[in-house]
């Protein structure tokens, strides 16, 4: 099945949206096995529409539209498809009720103009719409199947979940696809790829390797007739690519601070950090998990060196000596931290987030990490020059939670 | 002048990568004034590739093609433009020394496939590419003046500025461009419309309002003969929109952390937060500016309640009676942390970023933000129900950025 995506706005072409819900849409078909062919946006305009909207049935198996369902004027994307369809447009009471019903539950008044949205061809059929007041449609023309969805995300992808995947899924010969997303942290995606180079070749099950945010990403996805089935053709693949230690660490939404919340849930332990270039980003980042105030005591951000020695007591004489971006100063932080916030494990983060004056360009993104806990002191040092200010403090925070990781696996499992 | 933006890959097609290309290319044909009516992609294959481009050039006064110029047998951009044209490609000298040059001086080995990015069809003018090594091409086709760019958005920006911005300018009959980005915090997006609806309707300058991250922005744009005249225009409708106090709070480049960064050097202070919910995202956001190390103190993330008695000193009679998210809470975390690390001002925020066992569904997203400083405290209380945890927490920190830029504000002329 070949599909073209088509996207109403004009808000997409003055560059005041991003078209995420294209990149969006198109993963969901590739995850099916469709072939998006082609993308095209265009603004909320007759003509240009109903060119793009002919030309799209003429040439696609499947043609998906996000926009343009809303009530007002410039919301055309429903007749658009009825003239091409040369059908004209009926009231459907089934989404007038609805409407009525979404707006008597918000309290917002009800105008006429709200009305244009339970107006549709007679022969196309309605997709529900759990998230909002418009309703989608699934109509045949040409060569095609159409479907319209709303340009807001939210409702989309609700729409898409509870109808169109079940809808494509059967259309593609039933079954089910299934996949899984892999994670893996301190190796690069060219060295990973090497790695499993054989099995980016498959096919069912296929692997993709994707880059993620110092981080890098595979896509196990297998189509069979069932869940258990897909997941057995999957089972022999995924139990080597979990295997590629030290560097996996999750699987789908686990992210890395929610990999290490969980290492910290099992063994019943807490953490402090003592941030310096990154400002409160790693404590920010492990506090993004659901249920962090389990383990995350708190941090100490000690930006200003009178901090980092007054406050925390590093040894003003270590700092003198070796300087504020060392590994000396990374390990009082952390063993610091662990002491004044009473954390098992304590994680210290100096470094050059960017330039500073007299600072050699050389030292701009140099970073220690270091994590003092159950079994001793650990330090790292890392390079992260040519980088802006952001991304530097992004990485030293991954540099530092994959740290800690790596410690408390060693720490649960003494004989690895 | 009608353009198409023409996006070029197969990754765009998968939903491997967004299409932000389009999204900074349809702004910037924008702020020239030039209407973007379409938006196709198409992924690395001839045929789809030379219906679209020949398609583009018979309606668009200009197409800008962007990705496909790599020295790989999928970068196809170049030839299928030469196709078109009926033109053989040939090797252009300037572009072959600018390819050895680069891998010269990147020390890495240069391979024959390298020198495809040199052959360009003879009646096209090259762009030059001062970041990468793909140059781009100009030519004219059909009714249509085409440019293509690198898809990679770094190589992409650079050959716009130096070389596309100043053509079209030019093209555009001489004269410049000149816009502002007004930024204000606090006021709604509507709200702000409302009270600038006259000048939303003006075209010569044009005033267009956009939704910012918990913030709105004004785009302010002119077009005159030259700078000096487009900012002669613009003054009156800036004066009267950096007027709209106290909302209005910087220009440009300028994010809310800069903006109080520069009232903070303004008076030679300091700040320290005492952060609870927001994790140490408050002073990671205070520290992404650069300059921040004069007058970012530090931070304390009292994430357990243990910490913010025990480490920072706050009373637990008062965590007890009050609420551990109340006003009294982040009064203290603010007059606590500012002593504590010896800050000029401290900030405090506490609050309920998310769902928590025994919380009532009504306190989620319940903050309370606070300030310490010359002159007394402060304290706001903030609902941010419904949204997820990275949201409330984004907001809240938005929250106490405010309520310190406000403070600040009082401070520097207390006639205000």
């Amino acid at each position: 099945m070949q599909a073209e995506i088509l996207c109403i706005g004009t808000e997409l072409l003055i560059g005041q949206t991003v078209n995420s819900n294209a990149t969006w849409i198109a993963r969901e078909l590739a995850a099916l096995g469709i072939s998006v062919l082609w993308v095209t946006t265009v603004g909320d305009n007759w003509d240009r529409l109903a060119d793009a909207l002919g030309r799209a049935c003429a040439r696609a198996d499947l043609v998906v539209t996000t926009g343009g369902l809303g009530p007002t004027a410039d919301d055309i994307t429903i007749e658009a498809i009825a003239r091409l369809m040369g059908e004209p447009l009926a009231e459907r009471q089934e989404v007038r009720d609805h409407i009525e019903r979404v707006f008597a539950m918000r309290r917002r008044p009800l105008v006429a103009s709200n009305y244009k949205m339970a107006l549709f061809p007679p022969s196309a059929d309605l997709i529900r719409n759990p998230a909002g007041t418009a309703f989608g449609l699934s109509a045949r023309h040409d060569r095609a199947w159409i479907m319209s969805f709303p340009g807001v995300p939210m409702e989309l992808k609700e729409m898409w979940a509870t109808w169109a995947r079940p809808q494509l899924m059967e259309a593609g010969g039933g079954g089910t696809i299934h996949s899984v997303l892999l994670r893996y942290v301190g190796i690069g995606e060219a060295q990973l790829a090497d790695q499993v180079a054989d099995l980016l070749e498959g096919v069912n099950p296929s692997v993709a390797p994707y880059a993620g945010d110092a981080e890098v990403h595979l896509r196990v996805t297998a189509r069979a007739a069932s869940k258990v089935a897909a997941e057995a053709m999957m089972a022999p693949v995924l139990a080597r690519l979990r295997a590629i230690a030290p560097y996996y660490y999750g699987e789908d939404d686990v992210t890395l601070p929610a990999a290490v919340g969980g290492l910290l849930i099992a063994s019943g332990q807490t953490v402090a950090a003592g941030e310096s270039c990154t400002g409160g980003l790693l404590t920010s980042r492990l506090t993004d998990v659901a249920g962090s105030s389990q383990y995350v005591r708190g941090a100490l951000v000690a930006y200003m060196t009178p901090v980092k020695t007054d406050v925390l007591g590093v040894d003003a004489a270590v700092v003198a000596e070796q300087g504020v971006v060392s590994e000396a100063v990374a390990l009082a932080l952390a063993t610091r931290v662990r002491a004044m916030l009473g954390a098992d494990w304590g994680v210290g983060v100096t470094g050059w987030a960017g330039a500073a004056p007299g600072l050699p360009a050389d030292d701009e993104g140099r970073v220690w990490v270091a994590v003092d806990g159950p079994g001793g002191a650990d330090a790292q040092e890392w390079r992260f020059g040519g980088f802006p200010r952001e991304v530097v403090k992004q990485r030293a925070t991954q540099a530092a939670l994959d740290l800690l990781r790596r410690r408390l696996l060693t720490a649960r499992s003494p004989g690895t």
